[in-house]
């Protein structure tokens, strides 16, 4: 009896794990597209690790190479998916080179697997760096995967990742741990100096045309700027004058007539320009990237 | 011995219900394209909802704005899922505005989370209007997320289909009970006058460039056109020619020639018009929406 | 007790298996682009037919029409995939024509679900023909459906191949035998003549503009070339001949220069041409398909 008890109980937990459990989410962010078969391959070698799997995608759609942009949606969206989630982030144009396969554990408890090459900057810095460690390749590589020189997204970084997602390895068995540090992009941070707020433009949201900074709203608010006042927008590339001009800071894009600009703060509550039902960022010719700046004043 | 005999069959029960309860899928549309980390933010909140939930998209390619699209492509879409399935479409040009954020429930058992903008309109009229609700943001909205004015789609929308589609909430909790009403936009319905039939382009198949009518077989059957019968199309832009010939009404693509225009009825079983291996969209510059309509005779 | 040791151990086995079992993957492939509601329909489909299918993309963006290519993503992804796996590919010309609904079962122990039309050439080739049936359509239809003429590709293939993934038909219950053969693409493979090898360009690696070869390792080796040699290459369109230049065999694209090109082992370990940081096909204006010809030797 008692043993019929215990396998009982034990058969009871067993089914409430099977329901209660946390299941960790593998997440993946490329510069791949999906137009061709890499994607699909990656997710059949998550699925084979595991067909328990809850396998998402951010984005495939990074621009080639841009690690920068990687950088940024990564950091995007990571925070609104629960602690233990696996990201697995390949925008890698030094595959082959001396750049180390990683995984970070962030203070957050979230775990990313990319190369280690600025990929990690923001993310780093939004949610701390708990731990990093260097994939061992030898351990933590697709069987007979080992003469392909140029796809450790799929052999390595989407294997890794999987594993780790499924409980099959801990974090510690991913490899040897590295010191707290990542591979940073240099950018420019807010600043705040003579009544003027010197800022960047880290990207834009494309589908709309509007313009993002990186520009929050505690330092916003240290210009004594509140909702519906004007403020004076100066916007730069490198050190030439790109657009120069004035917009309410408002809660709605209705706020403003129809192909008016305004000021609003983005979904990441940061200063952010559009063109109610317009284009801001095709209409006045504003990218995004390191090389371009906003200068902001109450207008 | 009751006792555990009693458990038994619970656990037994329980593992049934795991297997065979049907759940309720969460499906995404919207006007957000995939480059950026939004629609991966907005999953991230479901999957931290409840980890079991099945997530899918149905399109996130919907031209910016284009709520006439959206309710389109929600229709064509939502009656091939089952019932329960939670829809969350996000096509919001009024955000923040005055326009209500609501949940339909159909006549067919399906769920709309939407902004009550037009979107609602073609499946109100298919599936029928059971219940609408209004969106209690008090107490239906992601922690921490109310000094965000920009992103409803993530933090109440998405927030609240998850709830919905994983048994988290009711639908009575959704928020209080609206009129059977949605926001309707005006489009031509087919009529049959003179032995002619007048109807509208709601869409094109773009990846093929065929032109989709909302002329049905019944209405179409209404001028005695069969299968082989050729059948004489008039394409007005506004009030101006946009084209005219002639196409027969084939069973498929290949009952004519390479090259050579034909009538078929489309996968929603109404009449259409495309080019065998070609694109009729784009060589007669025919496109779709309220303003285009098509006058149809036997020919 | 004898009972209740019985139902105990039937429990477990039953969680055993709630765990343990591989589930079938449902992985869809087509030409339909995911800007309408065309895909979203057929996983409505198959998620009604099973709430437990785990249900995938390899790529919607096939260009249209285009079987080669189809032909090639699906052999590119599928050795990825664990046995058991379920791919419906529907890139489908022919629709309505005589073309044969089919499901191949693989040696390898993969099935394809889709129009016989030379989708089939290339994972035939690779992982070998263990079984084809024909679906019957009497039986593998969804219902109410038989009015709608072209949209097999949610009717017909979604469906039957939901219902083999989910196990609710057998292989044989998709309907009669066929012969082990199907409907082949002619395409050039590699030839050695007088020190050159002679090959065919299938696809571009389109994110990257890199040009992938049909030519693998053990075939480059008969020219005795040598990671860090020069390999010679002229590409002809048709006889035309297109680009003619040399490159260094590298492991890593890193291995050369910024802007120089260089030849590789891709990911399929098949030769391949890049530009570090570039684009070689557009640089170059190669394109790939059966009408393209690389010719190599040792430079």
């Amino acid at each position: 009896m008692r043993l019929l008890n215990f396998l009982l109980v034990a058969g009871l937990l067993c089914m409430a794990s099977l329901t209660f459990a946390q299941r960790r989410a593998l997440v993946f962010q490329s510069d791949f597209g999906v137009k061709d078969g890499a994607v699909g391959a990656m997710k059949g070698v998550a699925f084979a690790v595991s067909d328990d799997l809850r396998i998402f995608d951010l984005t495939h759609e990074i621009p080639a190479y841009n690690i920068w942009e990687a950088a940024y949606r990564l950091n995007q969206a990571a925070p609104y998916w629960p602690k233990g989630t696996v990201f697995v982030s390949i925008v890698d144009p030094g595959v082959g080179s001396d750049r180390k396969s990683v995984v970070l554990k962030t203070q957050s408890g979230h775990y990313v697997v990319t190369p280690d090459n600025g990929t990690l900057t923001l993310v780093a810095e939004a949610l701390g760096i708990q731990e990093m460690r260097e994939i061992d390749e030898a351990k933590n590589r697709l069987k007979n995967s080992n003469q392909s020189y140029t796809f450790h997204g799929r052999d390595v970084y989407a294997y890794t990742g999987a594993r780790l997602a499924a409980g099959i390895i801990t974090f510690e068995e991913v490899g040897p741990k590295l010191k707290n540090e990542v591979v940073r992009i240099a950018y420019q941070k807010p600043v705040v100096e003579n009544n003027e707020i010197r800022g960047n433009i880290p990207v834009l949201d494309i589908q709309y045309g509007n313009v993002w900074t990186n520009i929050d709203g505690p330092t916003l608010a240290r210009l004594n700027i509140q909702k519906g006042d004007k403020v004076a927008v100066k916007i730069y590339h490198n050190q030439t004058l790109a657009y120069e001009g004035t917009a309410p800071l408002v809660n709605t894009f209705s706020g403003v007539k129809e192909g008016e600009p305004l000021a609003y703060m983005n979904s990441l509550l940061n200063f952010s320009l559009g063109i109610n039902m317009g284009d801001f960022a095709t209409q006045h010719k504003v990218s995004s990237g390191p090389e371009w700046t906003i200068v902001l004043k109450k207008g």
